[in-house]
């Protein structure tokens, strides 16, 4: 939680930390802030004290909303900057920061840098101000662990609540998708029809998935999935748009909207075959509920998030087929590790490869994702099923949105003969 | 031009080039790659030869469209690596990087480094890397100056008909919202009605203008303004969702949504008054648009951008307003610069500021914003009226979108007493 950060930064031994870019789809930038229309802004927080967030004075009002102590740019003469600089933005960037940095107390140690933002301006900058200000040791840290992944790894009730709210609008939208696709008329080579009659591609499909997801006053910051057949046996193919909408094939659709403005995500997927199956295809469905049931049975708090992809790796291989745990990187059968934290970040902290470490635990405030799935492309067919778990502090695990898990959509307008 | 980029690298000394991150919404990967649903990818190009595209194996029908030489990470062994590094995923990250730089024949000089990515892991990793391969010098650029940002400065035929249709798909939309509001009802006191006769604000009007643009297949990923009143004279303030929409106040409606997955830009703005306008507004913004008219009339093919910035603050200063020419960062009258470039990102060069270069022309190919306007946020009212321009090679300056410039919106259901 964001409380954690102080402590988190003593353990790395980071005397304060800076966080460059936007206020929106940016997630260290919108934890401490809460987002808001702020763009180019920075924030520098020294250990044990308030961030302070410097932002052009053009979005004081924007800025203002986060509670946050704030400083203006324009407190620093950049023109006065530049000319001293000799013209080098980079020098003169670095010249301001170094006020900055004074300004938030901080003259020496070791800086945390963090932000998704334009690595050249700031890997620039950074390198002049390492000449200026040698007394500041800039640092970087893996994406997937660094302070802000663990301090945003166990949510409070408020990040809980936003993400069930997520959980409603997807399902929302995943039911419409459903309504829309099972009222198609169908062509007797088994093509879905559009409202005009001509055939319903998937293009077509995600056209529909976009506007019932900003209807929904959400976003697709990371797009989506929305794939049949082959696609669908690749497991991050988004769903080529000029494919057909055919009966008997498997659907992959996996959707993660957040919030408007890069805030939280939700992660959903379920698997359909429109009007039947083929022996084949509900075979491999059976299997992958078979162990996202076990695992749903089996999730015990504090629990290693690794070992339950170990378990789904085991039961795949009982039943044929490859996975990561004998095989590197296959291309069929189980291919991906089982799933992952959501937050601000669609992929975050715990995460349940084999060789994730043991503390990255199913933790009480940990939210995760458990999406078994089997894939062959080359048999044109891919399965997963994916819900939203929140690991309450009572150790209970409570998934965030509930929704059927029915593989085979029968068609209102068409029957098996 | 993209065929620019060789000539930029040997301008500025670089033997080659990297860029970090997701294809879509992030500029240089975008402009490498063309986009698509690829995430964490690389790309790394020496001086003169085609660009090598590092994608994750199972994003390899993705990458594939991209039509670029490809080679999967899964081509080196991250876990033996990662046993070698100590599990320390930083060296990992940079032994495999280093590995790569081989693969594309660089093994020693300057290399720019570039993408939209999380900056504490690459910055980790270039220190690293740094250290291990010593003959590597990693270098920023200023993000308005980077030799991406002066090769995607002129555009090419496809580009400019993918902006032009943006253009399209920008008006359809402002269209939309223009009628929805002039069909309100209107209470006594001069407030909008909702479909529901609930009083309408502007989080109503922002939701519908997701809504909508979703609708025409494009994003906001930039966000956009419609802010009434106060908020229109702070000119990036996006709006206060919980304004009434009410008669006779300033409506700033800047918008610039992209292709959906971080694709071209389009920018536009249009200021409204519904059902009337106050003789100050009035005032305001037929000095917008003389000056805008103006501006239309008189750029000239290869001029410096920054000239008709300059001709602005002087018809502005003339007419007693504030302007950046002789006040430092004013908050009141005309407070920012003319207008800006727009293609991938939604501000890119040329700039047109008083202290941008005078490299910075009108130049054949380039696109640009022109956006005078006024602010008095005091006196709660703001304008701005801003099309976007193509400079055309033989040096006609075309208006991308046509759409009408009346201030004053009359109300289908509403007279003036």
């Amino acid at each position: 939680m964001k409380s954690d950060l102080d402590a988190l930064m003593q353990t790395r031994n980071l005397d304060a930390l800076i966080v460059f870019g936007n206020a929106e789809h940016n997630p260290p930038m919108y934890y401490l802030t809460g987002g808001g229309h702020v763009s180019h802004a920075t924030i520098i927080k020294k250990r044990g004290e308030e961030p302070i967030y410097f932002h052009a004075d053009m979005e004081r009002d924007e800025a203002a909303k986060s509670g946050l102590k704030r400083i203006p740019y324009t407190t620093y003469d950049y023109e006065e900057l530049y000319k001293k600089a000799k013209q080098d933005s980079l020098l003169a960037g670095a010249m301001r920061c170094e006020l900055m940095f004074k300004d938030a107390g901080v003259t020496s140690g070791r800086v945390g840098v963090y932000g998704m933002y334009d690595l050249s301006s700031i890997f620039g900058m950074l390198t002049q101000l390492g000449k200026l200000a040698p007394a500041l040791e800039f640092v970087g840290e893996p994406q997937q662990d660094s302070i802000f992944m663990r301090a945003m790894e166990t949510k409070d009730e408020a990040e809980v609540n936003r993400i069930r709210k997520m959980g409603k609008v997807t399902t929302t939208v995943v039911d419409k998708v459903r309504q829309y696709l099972i009222s198609c008329d169908v062509r007797d080579d088994e093509v879905l029809l559009d409202e005009d009659g001509a055939p319903l591609t998937v293009g077509d499909v995600h056209s529909k998935i976009r506007l019932w997801v900003s209807e929904q006053g959400a976003e697709l910051p990371s797009g989506f999935i929305f794939a049949i057949g082959r696609d669908a046996g690749v497991p991050h193919s988004a769903g080529n748009p000029s494919d057909l909408m055919r009966l008997g094939q498997t659907i992959v659709f996996d959707i993660y909207p957040a919030e408007a403005g890069g805030g939280y995500y939700y992660d959903f997927t379920r698997t359909w075959s429109l009007g039947y199956a083929t022996p084949e295809a509900q075979a491999l469905y059976d299997q992958v509920k078979e162990i996202f049931d076990q695992l749903m049975d089996n999730f015990d708090l504090n629990a290693p998030f690794k070992d339950y992809h170990r378990m789904t790796c085991e039961f795949f291989e009982s039943k044929g087929h490859l996975s990561p745990m004998n095989t590197k990187s296959p291309v069929e059968g189980y291919v991906h590790s089982l799933g992952h934290g959501v937050g601000l970040n669609i992929h975050e902290r715990p995460f349940s490869n084999l060789t994730a470490s043991d503390d990255q635990r199913l933790a009480p405030g940990v939210i995760i994702t458990s999406e078994p799935g089997l894939y062959y492309p080359e048999k044109g067919m891919g399965v997963r099923i994916e819900d939203t778990l929140y690991v309450r502090p009572d150790g209970a695990m409570e998934k965030l949105a509930e929704y059927p898990y029915d593989f085979v959509l029968p068609m209102k307008k068409w029957k098996q003969k």
